[in-house]
C-alpha cells in the first residue's frame, strides 16, 4: 500500500518515484482511492520538480493501464498511422492529413481531445460539419479505420481514463504546464489507441503552448523517447506558430480550408505542412516507401480527386454531409483594410486567436458553447506585399458589434513595414 | 468573483496575491466554494514560492475572519496571556506555565491543537488526567479564564474554521512545511482566541520542526510581525531541541513532571524554561512589572504552594482530578543501562521521540489512539557523568516486547564520551 502524502513529499523534495509507486498512485487516482486533492498537490510538485525519463514513461504506462489498449496491428493486420499537434492558431492539419494518407492506402486512426483555447480543437472543427458524430465506440472506431481507412473520434471512457480524469484536474489547478505530464498525456492516448506510426507536430511561437524552440525541443524529445520505449515509430516536426497556420481561423472556416487543401487548392504554407506530414506518415507506414515517394503519392492524391473521395467517405462514415455549401456561415463578414502600402512584417498568432475567441470560435471555460461559423480569414500573411485600402483579412461574426471589435483586434495583429522581411520557414526542425 | 485557477497560477509563477484575493480564496475554501484540490495545489505552490509579509498577514486575517473572534480584553477587563510552542520532544511547558502565571494573578487562556507526532500534543497530555475535558464552548472558555484564571482547550469549530480545515488538508498533501502557512496558522488561532500578550517558543534542532537556528529565526520573525500587525505584545524564544526537554517523554509521565515543576521540584532545564516563559508573560501582562520582578513572583509561586493550588483549581474546573496517584501507569518499566563510564555527549531527541511513538505515546495517523501511560524518562542528559551499569533512562511500556525494542532505541539515542562536553544553553535567543 502506498502512502500518497509520502510520495507527494518525496517529489516535492526533489526525489524520484519508482514505476510501481507511480502506477499505484495513478491507478489509485483513477479508482477514486487517491483523492483529487492529493493528486493536485502531486501535480504542482511535478510542475516545480519535473519527472525524469523513467518516471515519465511509468506515468504514461500507468495512464494506459488504467483502461483498454487497442492492438490495431493484430486487429487489422496493418500498421495504423496517427498524427498529433500540440495545437496552434488555425491548425486543422489532421483533418487534411487523414483522408490524404487514407487515399494512399494507409489506415489513419486518431483519438482527439476537445479544445480549450482560441478556437475549438479538431473535434469542434469536425462538428461544424452537419451531422458529424465524434462519439464512436472503440469497436466502431476499429471497424471504421479498417473499412473506410480513416477515423477521428473523441476520447472514449474506455481508453486512458486516468489521463482524462487527471487532465480535467490539471486544467483547474494550474498544473497543465509540465512537459512530462503533457508528454505522458499525449503519448498515452496515442499508444493506447493503437497507432504504430505517429507524426507529432510541436508548435513553437507566440500562438503556441511552447514559446521557444528550446522548450519545444524538450517536449519533442520527451515524446519521442516515450514512443520509442513503447516500440512505436515516431517523427516529430517543430513548426512555427508566430503567425496563424494557413489563412482560416475558426471552425467551419477551417473545414473549408482543409477541404480545399485536400483537393490541392489550399494556402501554400498549410499545403506544405500537410504534404510534409503525409510524406513522413507514408514513409513510416507499412507501404515500404521512402519519404520522397510518400510526398509524390500524397501530392498525386490531392490532384487526382482520390483524397477528396477519401475525405467524403470518411465524413459520411461518421454521419456528416461533406457538401461544403451546408457548412454554417456567419451573417456578418467585415474586411480588415491596410492603412498603408508596404509588406506584412508580422501577423500575431495570439492576437488573431484571441479575436476568434472573442467572436465565439473558442472556449474560455469548459461550459462555453462554440459558434462554428465565426472566425477570421487572413488574406495576407508574413512577407506579402500590401497596398493601402486592400483587404488584409476578413472577420466572420455573429453581429456588427463583435465584428467591429474583431476588426480592430485583427488590424492590431498586423505589423506592416517598408521592406520585404526575410523569409521565415514554417518547418523549424525534424526530430526522430 | 475570483478564479482560483488564476490565483494558483499567479502564485506558481512567483507573483503576489492581494489581500482581497487571499480573503476570497480562504473564505471560499471555508464555505466549500473553493474545492480541496484547488487549495491543495495553491498550498504546494506556496511551498515553492512562499508568501510575502503582506500576503501572510492577509492569510492570517482571512483565517480569523472565517469564524468568531473573542475580545478577551473587553470581556474580562484584563489582558489575557497565552503561550505557544512549535512543539518538540517532551514539551509540556504550557501545562506548567498556565497555573504559575494564574497564581501570579494574570489570566491565561489557550486554544491548542492535537499532536501528530512523537508524543501527543498538549491536549493529549491533559487528557491523561482522569476526567479532564478539553472540549469547552467559547462561553465556557471565557468564563473559566475569568473565574479560574487558566484554561487550555481544544480548537473549537467557531474559531478559525478555515485554518482547521486547511491544516487537515495540508497534513495529507505534504504542504505543512511552509513558514508563512505555519505562522499564519499559529497566529490566527492566538489572535482569534483573544490573548493580548503572547510568548512564542520556536524549538530548534533534531527533535523539532525547525532544524536550524536560521530557519527558526525566519519563522519567529514571521510570527512576531503578524502579532505586531494585529496589535498584540509578542516575545519569541528560540530554544534547543537537540535533546528532549526535561526528563519525561510521554503523556501521563509529562503531566507528573509538569506538576512537580509547578511545586518547584522539576528538572533544571525544564524549570528554567518554564520560569523564563512565566517571567516574560508577566512582564507583558497588565501587572506593570518588569521581567526580573516577574521571575521572582513566578519562583515564589512554585515555592509557596500557590501555583499548585492554581493548578488543582484549573484541572478541577475542566472536570479532571489532579491527584497524581490516579494518573495511568504502564505495567512494564525497563531500565536503559550505561555500558561504560563517561559523560553524555548527546541524547538524540528525535530517537527518543520515535521510541515513545513506537511505544504508543503518539500518533502516526489521525486515527491512531494514544496510550497515555507509556513513554520514556531520561535520568541522564547531556553533560551528565555516568558510570557503567547505571540507569540512563526508564522505558514505560504496555508489554515486554515493546519495552525491549524501546530500550534498544533509547540506548542508541545516548552518545557517551570520555570528556565532559561543553555546556550548551537551552535558550538560544529571544526576539521581539
Amino acid at each position: 500500500m502506498i502512502h500518497p502524502a509520502e510520495l507527494i513529499q518525496r517529489k516535492r523534495d526533489g526525489g524520484r518515484l519508482s514505476a510501481d509507486e507511480l502506477n499505484e498512485l495513478v491507478l489509485g487516482y483513477a479508482s477514486g482511492d487517491v483523492p483529487d486533492y492529493q493528486m493536485a498537490a502531486f501535480c504542482m510538485a511535478v510542475i516545480f520538480r519535473g519527472l525524469d525519463a523513467a518516471e515519465t514513461f511509468a506515468m504514461t504506462e500507468a495512464f494506459i493501464d488504467s483502461g483498454e489498449r487497442i492492438d490495431m496491428g493484430a486487429l487489422l493486420g496493418r500498421r495504423v498511422v496517427d498524427k498529433h499537434s500540440t495545437g496552434g492558431v488555425g491548425d486543422k492539419t489532421s483533418i487534411a492529413v487523414a483522408p490524404i494518407v487514407a487515399a494512399c492506402g494507409v489506415p489513419f486512426g486518431k483519438m482527439s481531445g476537445r479544445g480549450l483555447g482560441h478556437t475549438g480543437g479538431t473535434l469542434d472543427k469536425l462538428e461544424s460539419i452537419p451531422g458529424f458524430r465524434v462519439e464512436l465506440t472503440l469497436d466502431q472506431f476499429v471497424a471504421q479505420v479498417r473499412d473506410v481507412g480513416a477515423a477521428i473520434i473523441g476520447q472514449t471512457a474506455d481508453l486512458v481514463p486516468a489521463d482524462k480524469k487527471l487532465y480535467a484536474l490539471r486544467d483547474v489547478t494550474a498544473t497543465v504546464d509540465s512537459v512530462a505530464l503533457i508528454a505522458a498525456s499525449i503519448m498515452s492516448k496515442k499508444i493506447a489507441a493503437g497507432a504504430e506510426a505517429i507524426v507529432l507536430d510541436v508548435k513553437v511561437g507566440d500562438g503556441a503552448f511552447m514559446k521557444t524552440l528550446a522548450d519545444a525541443r524538450i517536449l519533442a524529445e520527451a515524446m519521442l523517447a516515450l514512443g520509442e520505449r513503447a516500440g512505436r515509430r515516431v517523427v516529430c516536426l517543430l513548426t512555427d506558430m508566430d503567425q496563424p497556420l494557413g489563412n482560416a481561423v475558426g471552425n467551419a472556416l477551417e473545414i473549408r480550408e482543409a477541404a480545399a487543401t485536400i483537393r490541392g487548392e489550399g494556402p501554400p504554407d498549410f499545403t506544405e505542412l500537410v504534404l510534409d506530414a503525409c510524406a513522413k506518415l507514408l514513409a513510416l507506414s507499412d507501404l515500404g516507401i521512402d519519404e520522397g515517394e510518400g510526398r509524390r503519392r500524397a501530392e498525386n492524391a490531392t490532384r487526382d480527386g482520390s483524397a477528396t473521395a477519401a475525405y467524403e467517405r470518411w465524413i459520411r462514415a461518421q454521419g456528416g454531409d461533406p457538401d461544403e455549401s451546408l457548412l454554417p456561415r456567419a451573417p456578418v463578414i467585415a474586411p480588415v483594410k491596410a492603412t498603408r502600402n508596404g509588406y506584412v512584417h508580422a501577423l500575431g498568432a495570439i492576437r488573431v486567436g484571441n479575436a476568434a475567441l472573442h467572436l465565439g470560435a473558442g472556449r474560455r471555460t469548459k461550459e462555453d458553447a462554440i459558434e462554428h461559423a465565426v472566425g477570421v480569414v487572413c488574406r495576407r500573411k508574413r512577407g506579402d506585399a500590401v497596398e493601402a485600402g486592400e483587404t488584409l483579412a476578413e472577420v466572420h461574426a455573429r453581429d456588427e458589434a463583435s465584428a467591429l471589435e474583431a476588426v480592430r483586434a485583427v488590424a492590431d495583429a498586423y505589423e506592416l513595414g517598408d521592406e520585404r522581411p526575410p523569409a521565415k520557414p514554417l518547418l523549424l526542425d525534424v526530430l526522430g
